[in-house]
């Protein structure tokens, strides 16, 4: 067995930690939530006090124009565009994730008519079905929602597969779906495929076009730091976006949507799958995140978040006792950015690492999940929060009565 | 004829007089484009900062409970109700105004599975029927959309009819349409009914519940000062959450979100028909613009409103000449919050006032308009910009080649 690697030894030859400077510091805190909500990036503090005073507040409406509000859906999915192996003109932001794959799940299911059967996988994040259930009662007809477990989704590709919807990094364990490979199968069988980047895009290598992916969606509040609720985005490669009409064809996704005609005239590109009026303040937010990956550059995340997974994975090791079980590939290159362990206590854990300024996060009833941020995590933090992970299990420092009052989990 | 009132006592005599000062002064300008874009209040600059700096800053994920960022759509939807007749938890933020009318216009044609027509009115704002043509796409069968001029809505309401989709004041004309009336009509023959209250909330008195309104959406960023593409709301009457669901089935809508399950189960009440996670910082900026109209307090509003639009149509009066025509209705019982006029030199009107300082609005091909909101504005600001309107037009000031040049407008 290698030796961990050093971390100060790395945080040195870390082509990203200037970026790091980028974020405003959170004092003595860990923070390993950035795959749930990342972290504020200086920039956006001051960008948002622009937005919020002097383009809404002195240009008012004329922002629009004057301040390219209307342009930004556009210009922020081309910025992401170049985080995922995407080109120009195929990424849009709009709306939420959730909404976004009803449009695509639904431009499927038209484009394959005759064919019955969305295909999935089941205990992924659970919006994902909420939505391909709600588009499969609209649409109607005999489609079903069938689900099989990955390493059955193979074999379920069939010829009544219209379309196959996977999360390309799984929310609780981290495990990295093949892309081209599953992509290819569904090829092979006539069935498109809709990707789900959510815990992806911005932190391990995507490259949609180089799997000739179709469609693909994507949040951007957790390792785009685009904030809070920050609106999704979505991708249609260029081949079908001319074939493809999205159920929500709201003005935004009109040809013209300023000549106020009755009829719907889908814009031209992966425009036509805008819908409303986009929420300005929570778009600008969200370019200032993006605009810092953009920044770092997708290969350098990637290596950089790959390698502070297999340090956080090695450092505890089975320092902490076989009651703590990784159900994260320990292999890197088929791992997401975050680290998930089961544990019994796990609730009482993660609220144990908390009290030590480790700032992870619980799912029910028995897995914690530490998100590795690239950008503003240092290889020291990581190495650090491993240690005290293993201290408060190995010790059991979690059965204080305190970390076992259970709060609302978000 | 009376005489035209005298704004100076007007001003002297209005009880939102004080609440003009929680707007950030635009120097020198009068913005008639409150019906497009609210102007940016000023605790709306601070809460904006705090938002941004010490709750997503610095309470990172755990913002969602620590500081109810999970609860805001509820609570700024219950602040909403009180502004337009309808009780607390009957309505929420969501989304945009289109993907709302989406997911109310689909469960209300699966709640009249038999009848066919969606019916509503040609020329209104038009993602309205976007939308509804895009639901319809996605049901499916052989639904259709049958519009119908103003004047002839209530004899096309047939028992054909599943609902009936109505902006409640007319984007372009200010026309109001009358609730009770058409809610009844509908009703008397089994049609459900939605109402658009873009043009109304915050503006004009809405009584949902005393109408017996059935279900309603509506515009942040409008007279509800919400922001830039601030989120929409929508209205769903406590007799009917139980029997609706939303297409846009996503995890906010859900019973138990946290429990992370893979079946959707909706929610009590109108919860069921939030879908994605919210734009939080959009959704802050709404809740402190709404916190002014609920201070103001929805009578003083349209009584104010009212008085601004009877003085602007006085004070103009027919001292423009005859070119100039008024398309709003005089009455101000059958009015919106804007006054809008036609003149074949629309545009470069509209060119000419904004270098004199008043800012309205040009619609395609002849149509100008001037949005009067009753917190932001004085009398006296509406008696000028009125003046300036007849100066401009009798002077034919429009004439200055300058104000011909075409830019976009949104």
């Amino acid at each position: 067995m290698t030796a961990p690697p050093d971390p100060l030894l790395q945080d040195l030859h870390d082509p990203l930690t200037r970026i790091r400077d980028a974020f405003v510091a959170q004092d003595g805190l860990i923070y390993l939530c950035g795959n749930s909500l990342g972290q504020l990036p200086v920039a956006t503090r001051g960008r948002m006090a622009d937005a919020v005073e002097a383009e809404w507040g002195r240009s008012l409406v004329r922002g629009w124009n004057s301040h390219d509000w209307i342009g930004l859906p556009h210009r922020v999915g081309d910025a992401i565009a170049g985080l995922v192996g995407a080109a120009p003109g195929e990424v849009i932001v709009a709306d939420s994730t959730s909404a976004n794959l009803f449009k695509l799940a639904v431009a499927a299911m038209q484009a394959r008519p005759d064919r019955k059967v969305v295909l999935s996988e089941p205990g992924d994040f659970p919006t994902d079905l909420y939505m391909l259930e709600g588009a499969i009662r609209t649409l109607g007809g005999d489609r079903r929602l069938v689900l099989r477990a990955p390493e059955e989704i193979e074999a379920a590709l069939t010829e009544e597969v219209a379309v196959l919807v996977l999360c390309h990094v799984h929310y609780k364990t981290a495990a990295l779906r093949d892309m081209a490979r599953l992509t290819k199968a569904a090829h092979a069988v006539g069935a498109l495929v809709i990707w789900d980047l959510s815990h992806s895009a911005g932190v391990v290598e995507v490259d949609l076009n180089g799997c000739d992916a179709d469609m693909a969606v994507g949040c951007g509040y957790k390792y785009l730091n685009g904030g809070p609720g920050a609106p999704g985005f979505l991708f249609v490669a260029a081949r079908h976006q001319a074939s493809l009409v999205s159920p929500l064809s709201g003005w935004m996704g009109h040809a013209a949507p300023f000549t106020f005609v009755d009829d719907y005239q889908p814009a031209p590109g992966v425009a036509r799958f805008a819908c409303g009026t986009p929420p300005i303040l929570s778009l600008i937010a969200l370019e200032a995140g993006v605009a810092l990956s953009a920044a770092a550059g997708a290969p350098a995340i990637a290596a950089k978040a790959r390698a502070l997974g297999d340090l956080f994975i090695a450092r505890v090791g089975d320092r902490a006792g076989d009651a703590l079980t990784l159900i994260s590939p320990a292999d890197g290159a088929a791992r997401g950015g975050h680290v998930a362990f089961r544990h019994p206590d796990a609730y009482a854990i993660v609220q144990a690492l908390i009290a030590r300024g480790v700032v992870g996060d619980f799912r029910d009833p028995d897995v914690m999940r530490f998100g590795l941020s690239p950008l503003p995590l240092s290889f020291a933090e990581v190495a650090r929060a491993a240690d005290l992970l293993v201290e408060v299990v190995a010790t059991r420092a979690y059965d204080d009565p305190a970390y076992k009052v259970r709060a609302k989990v978000t």
